[in-house]
């Protein structure tokens, strides 16, 4: 029995990083309980990208084959590319047409992310990307969608969703849009292999889809308690980011391995090469799923295409309703 | 030999009053020198009318059947429903990723328009209708129309679509989009019946779908001068309503109306009845052509099916161009 109808992506910019992981597991589980859309998102990809779009189909195609490596099921879920069902541009230009300035202006995070992505270079005064969370809205509700998973982060935004689903029954005296709810999954917060927020501008990133070696190298690189010089000398697990690792990865071991170092009991390189390898097992499926995947772009193309045909279906019901109630 | 192509289109508000001909006898000249587009701008309708929209498709066929009955014909132009050709949608919001925010808050006419409709009790500070000029450079790009007849007034609102061009075919190192040329027409400027801006907000308006009758009546109500009380009592046309309106429709007797009032020679229910029957015999032709296509929604309804095809065709051509250049 399905809960209902779930509508989530992610922005095509690049490969997806072990962070994301807990995200997907997520997605993963949702499918068998909801009817799920997932959608790479390239016109939000295009907000913060405009400038550089040369990797933009690489990006696409790189993010549905991680979402496919880590789980997702185009038998389960309608697996599909947000700029191949124009209805959200339709849905997004009539939100578009009721939704005051100011709602947008007040949203928490567009100044923090202009202020962000500036000092990458990135010129995000836009008018884009002001209606970035309209565009969202519109991603949402042209399935009418009733759940959406998201970060505690993201709640602002959806909370903007359902104004507008609310805004629009009351203006049109119809009750077409459902106002969604928040599905707050368990995301595993991951540094950075420098402790820092994992980040691809920080180039302190793990690739789910990284090959055994340079997954080795990433761990080895890892900070760990900098006190530590010989592997006798007691350690401070809590300071060190490969324990944060395995704090997560490691749950089987996890005492065994405070509990050595801190004693001077275990050396940095072998507690590395522990994770290294939990990381390895983990990774190992994916990277042998993406590898055939890659080799198959046939299969890649199809499942996108018949992604998009089922979005389409359902988004162009939503929107007859949605001119009825407007007389467009 | 055409001159290029041309996008045109107006706002479906209502019925077209005569103000409107000279904009009309514009177009129908540009029918034989251009490959011409006029669009009903029922999106644009919506950023001042979204609260209200019951008569949304009455004012759509109104608009069109006026239009034809002024002398538009669907076999030189392609006449069409903006909201019929998504492809507007999609190339807004392309746009709308790579046009700074500031561009449009700088529009001239933007604030005076929310101030003036404020005062009619329509709330416009919303999204939509601060991304008004950019919607009004996908509908002229989306068809790389290279010129676009205007008022003076709306000069600026093409200069920031000329604007949008450059940024696009800069940004993505391509030349896809020209910038349009403005065609400034001579446009008669006629004041309302009781000297006033010709304006529904003022009731002061003729219909260019009079009834003799209603057209009598309203000529009848104009505002004449009002030191004349009887017959005989010189005038003072330059200040007379009637007056202004013979100046454009009757040329040949102006003199001789002139001399007439200002020596006294004329009565003003006179004066008028000259005016409503040449204002009678402009308006019958387009009244008769009216009340036919009226009897013929199925031909009404062709018309515009077969422009959004033809629109349609052309619209997406052009979005493949745009989607390569940016790898979308
Ligand atoms: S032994 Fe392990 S937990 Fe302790 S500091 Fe070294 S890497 Fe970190
Ligand atoms: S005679 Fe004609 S022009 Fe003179 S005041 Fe009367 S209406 Fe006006």
């Amino acid at each position: 029995m399905s809960k209902g109808r779930i509508l989530s992506g992610m922005r095509s910019t690049g490969r997806l990083h072990i962070g994301h992981l807990s995200v997907l597991e997520n997605w993963v589980k949702l499918q068998d309980e909801y009817e799920c859309f997932f959608m790479v998102a390239d016109w939000h990809a295009l907000t913060s990208n405009y400038a550089d779009t040369h990797d933009m189909q690489q990006n696409i195609r790189d993010l549905v084959i991680d979402w496919m490596a880590a789980g997702l099921d185009p038998s389960k879920s309608t697996i599909f590319v947000q700029s191949h069902v124009k209805e959200h541009a339709e849905l997004h230009l009539l939100f578009s047409m009721i939704t005051p300035l100011s709602w947008l202006e007040r949203v928490p995070t567009y100044k923090d992310q202009i202020a962000q992505l500036g000092k990458q270079g990135k010129d995000l005064n836009t008018y884009g990307f002001l209606g970035y969370p309209l565009l969202q809205a519109a991603d949402i509700l042209v399935y009418k969608a009733n759940a959406v998973p998201v970060g505690e982060d993201q709640l602002p935004h959806l909370e903007f969703t359902r104004e507008v689903a609310r805004r629009f029954n009351f203006m049109y005296k119809a009750e077409i849009f459902p106002e969604p709810q928040p599905i707050i999954g368990q995301v595993a917060l991951l540094p950075g292999i420098d402790g820092r927020k994992m980040s691809k501008s920080y180039n302190n990133f793990i690739n789910i889809s990284s090959e055994s070696k340079d997954l080795a190298a990433k761990v080895n690189a890892m900070i760990t308690d900098p006190a530590r010089i010989k592997k006798t000398d007691p350690g401070h697990p809590e300071i060190c980011t490969v324990h944060t690792y395995h704090t997560i990865y490691s749950a089987a071991e996890l005492e065994d391995i405070r509990t050595k170092c801190r004693a001077g009991e275990i050396g940095c390189v072998a507690c590395k090469k522990m994770l290294g390898a939990k990381l390895d097992e983990l990774l190992n499926p994916i990277r042998e799923k993406r590898a055939a995947l890659e080799k198959n772009p046939d299969y890649v193309n199809k499942v996108l295409a018949e992604g998009a045909e089922k979005a389409r279906s359902v988004a162009s019901e939503v929107l007859k309703e949605v001119r009825k109630v407007m007389n467009m």
